[in-house]
């Protein structure tokens, strides 16, 4: 048995762990043999001394092992790919990515997490749909993925139990934001998850984990790094979250957005990371394209309605109803107009992200409830030239209080000018 | 009510917390509100990031309020004085002190610890005694202070309950030495209990938690200002610990050492200790005498037998056997000669500790048992010389399986040389 207040000790003192000693911390952890307050100072001394990559994979390895795994590309005969983004506000590429790829033949199953904070979460936003179940069995989605082509489903307890422990300990000791951590939750999940091949869209600026864009390169070193010691190939996008990403930030707002983006009718920055990623994925699956083939069929998939095809028939596989007009809606719906002409200069995520939340379509504490209708559209952006009275957003709101709110901290968020700030593409670099 | 994780960041951060929230941090988790894993969190980047002196003055003062508290010189009507050391190897001088002290009529009243790793606790060593109770109720501790003028109990969980809360927390979770938690956690009980000045021994070296005689001077630096904040005198003294105190390391066996020491036939020095000490808290007390008288008197108690039957009063007032025969024996004593001659060039006293508690002198967990008999007499002492074949130490030990471990312990603890190594004295400084 490992000593743990020694174990302790010596990351406190900087000391690189053996890998068994490691492990056993992790998987005695998840047995329930180590208590929450000696993970709790493990991982306050892991913030201030850090792990190096070879503790980063033990750390990832007994993650992956504390629980089941599956072996998806054995289960179908198929090289299975996943797409996963570190979160941010406005952010349901999954949701549209997911039925594009599949239209093109190419098997994509994932699992997702809730919201936390100012950025929404995956699962969230799909039960905003009337009747969709996030709760398959592991049965049911290897058998989805294989006949509908895609499958999105909560992590279920069976698979990195370890994982979901200690993020639920880091959530209220403040040691989330340490690089070597989220790249081993993130990695843990997506190698138990079984899928071979991925694109993880590393978001960085005001509404992100990663604030910068070099903190960013480093987790997505970081994780590709883990992807290949656990032989899967990982692409990573770095990506702008200094804004809310595309115009609607609240569940079935996004939904909604994401469902349009697969119609060919999204916002211009939105629909370009979707089909990017779609391009990146079809590259990276057993189609064996390019990439700038992959991104002539992910349009193609879109044109021609097959990839909404195949979004309907995802939707009911889980049991939601692809009747658009059933989501739920605000009985509030309040535009907040310009206050001055002028350019946005900037459009601050994170405030967005949380007036969302103050709105109620987000989580402050785990119990909370999410009301999947509020919610809000940004209808001028980064760059956009607006004149006085014009609108600025679109509040959508459970009643008018809360709509005043919410007014009040979208005019804060927008920064109005004279002159167009300069020019930030969404995407801001590729690492693999 | 405050959040609990905000504030582990924001010290996490660097950031000096608001007195109100962080007394609120440590009375909620006296009351069970503040769950131990975000305590060890805190504690742990307390470590990284160190307590402002306010901030620790606010931690020391939350902890007292945290449970009751002892007027004792209202409850005497006189200045009751204190002695307490942060813990070493044959660290019996709270015996021989009280005692002496007594019987130059000044009341000392001390609430002491158990060991726990490689130095021995004062009420193990009370405990070795037939009978000794070392549990008073606070009204039968302030009786017996006022009418045998010396009473040494264990912490009752009526006082500072954070304390004893936070250091089981921190034993387990790598976070016992930072100097700010430390002061903190010696402060509180003293503060608690009441006594209105005190001398506080600031162990140093190799066999305590204090390495350097710099940390040393900033550890009792930060006690001296929390004591002034609560109205208490308080002067420390830095002591050697870089070997044993006097010869006997052992329960038992230091008990007869500091009675031996209370009849004037002590080691040199620890007598020089006990007296140093006797002179500043009579210094210290309401007799109004200086330091010098102070030291005649404490002699003049000694040689008149006035000190020897203090003790007898005070160990029977407990409970205990003052028959020095009825002390318990260990079954093994063992010689260990010198394996070469020389001059003793060190003695690390965090082996010959460890030694005693693989004997079984001390704890190796919270939850082990004591053997009061077993232990070490340490007879060639840094400095000495000694011909080969010499007797350097006598292992009193349960079994000869134990004893030979012990021995081994023992010459390689021993440093033998053909130089005398440079004179270190026991008093390496005053800070007041």
């Amino acid at each position: 048995m490992i000593r743990v207040s020694e174990l302790i000790q010596r990351k406190r003192d900087g000391e690189e762990l053996p890998d068994d000693e490691l492990a056993e911390l992790v998987l005695g952890y998840a047995r329930g043999d180590v208590p929450d307050y000696q993970m709790a100072a493990f991982c306050m001394a892991v913030f201030f001394r850090g792990l190096s990559e070879r503790e980063t994979y033990v750390l990832t390895d007994a993650m992956v092992r504390s629980g089941e795994t599956i072996d998806l590309g054995s289960a179908l005969g198929r090289k299975v790919v996943d797409k996963h983004s570190t979160g941010g506000v406005g952010d349901k590429t999954s949701l549209s990515v997911a039925p594009i790829v599949a239209a093109c033949g190419v098997p994509l199953g994932k699992m997702s997490g809730r919201g936390l904070g100012h950025t929404g979460g995956t699962l969230d936003k799909l039960e905003a749909i009337p009747g969709f179940r996030t709760e398959l069995t592991l049965d049911e989605f290897v058998v989805q993925v294989r006949d509908v082509g895609v499958a999105i489903i909560g992590q279920t307890g069976d698979l990195v139990p370890a994982d979901k422990l200690l993020y639920a300990l880091r959530d209220v000791t403040a040691t989330v934001d340490q690089l070597s951590l989220i790249a081993a939750s993130i990695m843990s999940k997506k190698i138990a998850g079984g899928a071979q091949a991925m694109v993880l869209d590393v978001k960085v600026g005001d509404g992100a984990f990663m604030r910068t864009v070099e903190t960013a390169r480093e987790l997505a070193e970081a994780m590709i790094g883990l992807g290949r010691r656990a032989g899967r190939e990982v692409v990573c996008v770095l990506t702008d979250m200094d804004q809310p990403l595309g115009a609607a930030v609240g569940n079935a707002l996004e939904v909604r957005e994401a469902l349009d983006t697969v119609r060919g009718h999204g916002p211009a920055d939105f629909t370009e990371l979707v089909l990017d990623a779609c391009a990146r994925l079809l590259a990276l699956s057993d189609l064996e394209v390019d990439e700038a083939e992959g991104r002539r069929r992910a349009e193609q998939a879109v044109a021609d309605g097959s990839a909404e095809r195949v979004w309907h028939r995802w939707i009911e596989a889980q049991g939601g109803t692809s009747d658009e007009s059933a989501l739920p809606v605000a009985p509030v719906v309040r535009e907040v107009p310009a206050p001055s002409g002028g350019y946005v200069r900037a459009l601050g995520a994170n405030a967005v992200g949380n007036a969302a939340v103050h709105l109620g379509a987000g989580r402050r504490t785990k119990e909370d409830a999410v009301d999947h209708a509020v919610g809000i559209v940004c209808r001028a952006k980064r760059g956009d030239r607006v004149e006085r009275g014009e609108p600025l957003a679109a509040v959508h709101a459970r009643d008018e209080a809360s709509a005043d709110a919410a007014e009040r901290e979208l005019l804060a968020a927008y920064e109005l000018g004279p002159e167009p700030p300069p020019h930030r593409p969404v995407l801001l670099g590729v690492v693999s």
